[in-house]
């Protein structure tokens, strides 16, 4: 067995181990002989030229590689993946391995001018890229089949030779990002900067729109306490609270977009070309020729797709709106139970038993949520798409829908036919609250303690007591290869996301909404900062520019916030109270003014512009260097002429 | 005095003639010596290095200048400009000399591989970037300024010693093109590639837009035809039909960006890379450093033009309005008057004298709307906007919501606070009609017939009865120079936008409107192309990929449309008998009716594809093989390392 390859002229000692590959137990020499070789082979060849090494542990030689590169590698692998770096003149510019020099903080020997999340993110980049040239098969597996251009390690994954691929933890700079992340009480920002180089721009980004939002919510909650403290149940205070809100989350989605233009471009990822997107790697077809990139690849017609998408998903999800609908009208026999028994036994605890069956409802939503992901997330995956984007926007869309109907429809229910305010207030702030803790202890708190109880039980295997700091890596790679997998922050933003609508969409009814997400959202962050750190494996760096197809989410819902809080104040005595004479002027006059607020959002949106003036002027700056080379250099051949 | 220069090898007798440039009369010697001097210069030199001839008549030399350019000159100037033409594998690319060879029809003696609308654009793209070098100012008038890099042409013209510059007509091509698109009188679409070679895209883009317009008007013309002929007067036809041109509306204009992209791929412009803006002619302000070019440039103080917009232009034209609002009073009061009138004396006179104070509206209108418009355009370039683009967007705001107001608020009182359905119809009609018919007039037939008579006068004046082919080139000059300039699109498609204002608004109460709307748009075909081919100095191309703001116009206005036939349908009295009992259920459904259209429009703009899917396809593959071109440049370097 080879025991460690290298590539140029690197010295054994300067391997950096950053990435863990995984294979499964009892995979074939022959495998890992072709596998290794393709890995540190040299680009010329069709290799991915960096440096391998298989972990030796007191029981021999388990099938786990360690991954690094040179550093002269890491700075080519950085030119091809079109890193944004800043300049010395403060801009940011596409990193080049010829103009390296003219880089911030560049210098030949200093080895942290990328951080270890790019170089990690390089090297899963070089990995993915690695592709099959003439071989039919894997060596080894006549079943796992090649074609050329095939990327070898997700034929590997999804043969099931490879089991994982995961960045190592950093233990020094994890230590350092907790303490400065939620090490200390303190109020103050998060250093998204120092997440951002940890775990990349995605997970970052994520983190400071949770800290963009709380800090949004802020002036909702000041102005909502008092209606708690005071006992304000006038209808008139309601109003004013519930037109701040509307255009309240118009600016702040607006001025979030800036924010994310600043953050982005400080990250260089605003700059970012988009790389041309690979299949994903669940997508299966026939071998066909790709019309767009002319290669050979497995070919799945779009019809079948279709019919797929529409005989099949969409009943499902129809079907599975009707039984969450079903389930709603559980909860109001329930809830009619309950007012029952309280009327016939007045007492403290038939008052208690009022609260019950919104919080069996809101446990109840909250599981057929989860189990609903699942099913989508199959359904979707059979749907076979074949690109990830494409996938995750089908994703998104069904559970969008399926989660905002669950959640939200009783809720329209009892405001919009039964018209009983004081069960809506109740039964909102139930839901609110109930899914806000089942989310922390569900998310966090329990994966943090069985993580916890397994570290134990494996140290306890390792007969030895020794810090984290001072575990070998053999012991690291050990511990950390089985946590579990962070799956993206798709999950984070969709509970922000249905927040969001509990405080916004009745607004007017219980402005104390406002309050409970700015406390459980301070929570949120520790107690994500704390998942991202301690519970899950190091997840791959991912530039991102902006928050994706979220930001029409919540836009989306501001609009539909817009027509419940025009509505819900319409119906209140108060506002009805003013037209006395004529139901039909109190209704045009809510709908004249709901139509011109949804017409003030929509100005506003289209006047405010997405990027703030100097990022608009940097890119400007960018953009006419560019052109400006363009006709340098046809002048230049020109002038040969 | 120089006669002719000529650029590499040129034999005079190649000269063809592209571009004309008109200097005032009695222009200093030393002016016209250093201008001509500049053109002809190389490059290198930094001249423009095109040819230049005076025109020389039977008196003297006037100060009229034409100019041409090599064959090879104008290749290398489509590669300046970013010239996007058809391979011989019928993918569109940009062009560049040194791939001159896979493109389709190339030839190195085919002198028709460029258009020579795209000749005259390159020639103007080169006059317009020759810039000062040292000079301080234009020798022989010391108060016209220059700095290093200002646009010679542009401070000529500023100053006034340049008249005028302007493209030939070509009189052969010119026949061809008129009889193929109004020559014969047949039924069929517009030569649009040839108008387009012609006239250039955006103009062939507006007639583009003005047949499609008129096709999707037809099934609406069609389905309205019966309601005239069997005079149905039932509201709940009228429902059918509204819900129709809702849709309708808004699939038309999402089909329209999808043919709209299949027009400007085929013609190239689609990926056409926007070359960086310059600041506009008539913008001034004082010398300093633009951040973005870092050149020296007047800079004009943003807070000085926002005080102008908002203390200036926007009072004014609210003034407009409220005097807009001011003729509608009066013109209710007309209306009133006749009515009397009619009541008093009933004969065929008084009841033709009912239509008059429409007609009279309608014309005053029209007037108003010209006279605002000069006084827009004034207060646009007084507010000093840096780009054309910037005084394009205030023009066309500070324009649109006059002439919308002007032209609708009366049908917006009369049905909403008159609710006189009767008037409404009338008053409709009777503005559409009238403003279409002068519309006609004032913009083609008029000019036309005045242009006529001036071209008569002048063959009577060179006392020869020669036909238009065999003028010689100084006699097609001296005519063409005195005729009227084409201002661009603007007005013609602010009169589509006003006509889908008419048909759609109201469309529940008159569906006549859409067979009018099509008449008028048949005929505007053929006055429009009148006035191109026959009124007009022949225009510069100019490039465009899309009809730009107008689509925004036209989406928004079908969001109103929206709006409006569903509170026209409210209000019809057979809906109102469906709820016999209770208004408010009536006002309530509406109401859930017009959201859930509106939901549906929105649906509908975000799920039909901006571009249908085989230019998705090339321009991905575009996007593909530009991604591996970079890919292998990186390789490549990387390899020598």
């Amino acid at each position: 067995v080879v025991e460690s390859w290298s590539f140029l002229d690197t010295v054994e000692s300067n391997f950096r181990p950053l990435v863990v590959i995984e294979l499964a137990k009892g995979t074939k020499e022959e495998t890992i002989e072709w596998f290794t070789k393709r890995i540190v082979d040299k680009k010329a060849n069709g290799g991915a030229q960096l440096l391998i090494k298989p972990l030796v542990t007191e029981n021999g030689v388990e099938n786990i590689y360690l991954v690094g590169a040179t550093h002269l590698r890491l700075l080519l692998g950085a030119e091809t993946v079109g890193l944004v770096k800043e300049c010395s003149d403060n801009s940011m510019r596409t990193f080049t391995y010829s103009s390296r020099k003219t880089f911030k903080d560049f210098a030949d020997d200093n080895h942290n001018f990328l951080t270890m999340a790019e170089c990690q993110y390089i090297i899963k980049h070089e990995l993915e890229n690695l592709r099959a040239k003439n071989e039919k098969m894997i060596p080894g597996y006549p079943q796992a089949k090649l074609y050329p251009g095939k990327s070898i390690v997700r034929r590997l994954l999804t043969s099931g030779i490879l089991v994982q691929i995961f960045p190592l933890h950093d233990r020094e700079e994890l230590k350092k990002l907790r303490h400065s992340w939620y090490g200390q009480v303190k109020v103050g920002y998060q250093p998204l900067d120092d997440i951002r180089c940890y775990f990349g721009e995605t997970i970052a980004l994520y983190f400071g729109f949770l800290e963009y939002f709380t800090f949004a919510l802020v002036p909702m909650a000041v102005i909502g306490i008092p209606y708690y403290v005071f006992a304000w149940e006038d209808y008139d205070k309601y109003v004013m609270f519930a037109t701040f809100n509307l255009l309240w989350s118009t600016v702040i989605l607006e001025v979030w977009k800036r924010m994310c233009a600043m953050l982005t471009y400080r990250w260089g990822t605003l700059l970012m070309k988009r790389q041309f997107e690979e299949p994903r790697p669940g997508f299966h077809g026939v071998l066909g020729v790709n019309p767009v990139t002319g290669r050979e690849e497995p070919v799945y017609s779009s019809l079948k797709r279709q019919l797929r998408i529409y005989l099949v998903s969409l009943p499902f999800v129809c079907l599975c709106l009707y039984f969450s609908l079903y389930v709603m009208m559980i909860y109001f026999d329930l809830e009619q139970w309950a007012l029952d028994y309280h009327k016939e036994n007045e007492s403290n605890f038939s008052s208690l038993m009022l609260y019950v069956p919104s919080i069996i409802y809101a446990v109840v939503i909250e599981i057929m949520n989860r189990i609903y992901r699942y099913a989508a997330e199959f359904l979707t995956s059979w749907e076979n798409h074949r690109l990830e984007s494409s996938y995750q926007n089908h994703l998104i869309l069904k559970v969008l829908v399926f989660n905002f109907l669950n959640c939200f429809a009783s809720l329209f229910y009892i405001a919009f036919v039964l018209f009983d305010m004081k069960l809506l207030r109740q039964s909102l702030a139930t839901l609110l609250i109930t899914s806000q803790i089942l989310n922390q202890f569900a998310e966090s708190l329990l994966p943090y303690w069985l993580q916890k109880r397994y570290n134990r039980r494996m140290k306890k295997r390792m007969c030895s007591q020794k810090t984290d700091r001072d575990l070998s890596i053999a012991e690291q790679i050990n511990m950390e290869k089985e946590m579990g997998t962070y799956l993206g922050t798709f999950d984070d933003y969709l509970e922000l996301f249905l927040q969001f609508g509990y405080v916004s969409l009745f607004s007017c009814v219980y402005p104390l909404a406002a309050v409970f997400a700015v406390l459980n959202n301070i929570t949120e962050i520790y107690s994500d900062a704390l998942k991202m750190c301690r519970v899950y494996k190091r997840p791959f760096a991912e530039p991102t520019a902006n928050i994706g197809v979220w930001q029409l989410a919540f836009e989306t819902m501001s609009v539909i916030s817009v027509v419940t809080n025009c509505i819900l104040i319409g119906m209140s005595p108060q506002v009805d109270a003013l037209f006395p004479d004529s139901k039909m002027d109190l209704v045009l006059t809510v709908a004249l003014v709901e139509h011109l607020l949804l017409a003030i959002k929509f100005i506003m949106a289209f006047v405010i512009p997405d990027k703030p003036r100097d990022i608009q002027m940097k890119l400007a700056k960018l953009e006419f260097e560019s052109l400006e080379a363009l006709k340098q250099q046809v002048r230049a051949f020109q002038m040969q002429l």
